[in-house]
């Protein structure tokens, strides 16, 4: 496996590897649902190329962004054990040799949930994104489930601008009490742990309320919600979404998503359930 | 020569054609400039692809939209005798199936000059030409300097989103008397027709200043812009800019660009002309 990190290096390499190309872009600090995503890529194509790259356009917090973990060894040992082929690790120069004067936006899908909470994250995904996919030009590009109003986001960009790419959505990866993984996880203390499951369990219990017959989002809110009532958590939203327009959803009727995000001390938790029709 | 009228009739086209492939988009009504791109691609390509596109998102006026000359004919008969092998005419609604969701912006270069005159019309110039891109996938993509800061814009889109094509901007073809070539040319009535040369004399008036050592931006408006004080002319703008970053100079030391923008009637016209360093 080799690792790169500038652009003409990536593209060298990718010119001279078989096709199709599958592409998990991370920002690093890989756990095992990355290794799942890699998993993925690979069943699905010749070649698996990983970015690692923190973007600072999509924190809208500097703070964030200054200690958002960084592992490029391990990362890229990560990547290689689970079938990478290609990483693609520039630095912040590389990618912004100057201001970024050109944004991608996809305005009608980012004004509720966490377009809401976090000015200008989606502006800057939908922008990185846009730029690695025409610097590595895969033929698919994978993305976890967990992030579902990113993921909305990235189908729409693509479908809306023609790219010639197919985005294949993966399942969210779970520790065995139902936390899904995150690179934040890690900055929890031990008493936080233990009770950042409460978002994995609001959202079952929407699920299984829904599952039963319950159409009442304000309900389901309310009765689910009840178990984020914890001292530690503070909810940013726990709400019920459209999972194709990400606008709120009054009615529970399926297909219908339930989408949460918390803060536990210094860190944002986010997850989310889908009730399929 | 083949029209193609269909995304995916492009693609399997493009998809036998030899490369390196040069892009002149178009929106038709085409004269003997867009023959100069064609020309241009033709000498630096294998093969030529013309789209014709009247891009209902980049008009701020739904009027302009509408009276906006359609041609398909003639317009595939002038791509083929100038060298192109494939035009793209695809339909509004093959382009757009559903409302517009996601768009490319490049708010710092559009905030005067025809960025201020037109609200949203740059951020549909970048958003179809990214959509036009990623269907036609070409090398090279060639546009005229007539529309300056349409280059500009698509220039900082193409570097900034890392798209893998070079743009060749290709000087302004011009009248006898100077005046620049544009589809909008056919609307003006003769007498419309004779006093539209005046941007053309202005401009050229305001480079002559600058070339005998004037530096003085406001005094190069006043005088050359003299020339456009007709009843019959409404003048949007006429000032010096920054080539790169499109922002009023008010030095004019080289390289500095002359814009204009005036009405005529119904008619917009636009022009500019560059002193280089």
């Amino acid at each position: 496996m080799t690792v790169e990190q500038s652009i003409a290096g990536i593209r060298r390499a990718l010119a001279e590897s078989p096709r199709p190309v599958g592409f998990v872009p991370t920002m690093g600090a890989l756990h095992a649902g990355h290794a799942r995503l890699i998993e993925v890529a690979r069943d699905q194509s010749q070649t698996v190329v990983v970015s690692i790259f923190v973007n600072p356009l999509q924190f809208d917090q500097a703070a964030d962004y200054e200690q958002y973990q960084r592992s490029l060894d391990t990362d890229a040992a990560l990547a290689e054990n689970n079938g990478a082929h290609l990483v693609f690790a520039p630095t912040a120069a590389e990618i912004y040799p100057g201001p970024a004067k050109t944004f991608v936006e996809v305005p009608g899908l980012t004004g509720h949930f966490c377009g809401a909470s976090r000015p200008g994250h989606f502006r800057g995904v939908a922008t990185i994104v846009a730029k690695l996919f025409h610097i590595v030009q895969p033929d698919l590009a994978l993305f976890g489930e967990k992030d579902a109003q990113q993921l909305a986001v990235i189908h729409a960009m693509v479908r809306d601008l023609n790219f010639p790419i197919t985005v294949v959505p993966v399942p969210t990866v779970r520790e065995p009490d139902g936390l899904a993984l995150s690179s934040r996880n890690s900055r929890l203390r031990p008493a936080e742990r233990r009770i950042a499951v409460r978002l994995y369990q609001a959202l079952a219990r929407a699920q299984q309320l829904i599952g039963a017959g319950e159409r009442d989002a304000r309900k389901i809110r309310q009765e689910a919600g009840a178990l984020l009532l914890q001292p530690a958590i503070a909810v940013d939203y726990f709400d019920l979404a459209n999972p194709k327009t990400m606008l709120p959803a009054s009615d529970a009727t399926p297909p219908v998503l339930i989408m949460g995000a918390i803060r536990i001390g210094q860190t944002r938790l986010i997850d989310n359930v889908l009730c399929q029709a």
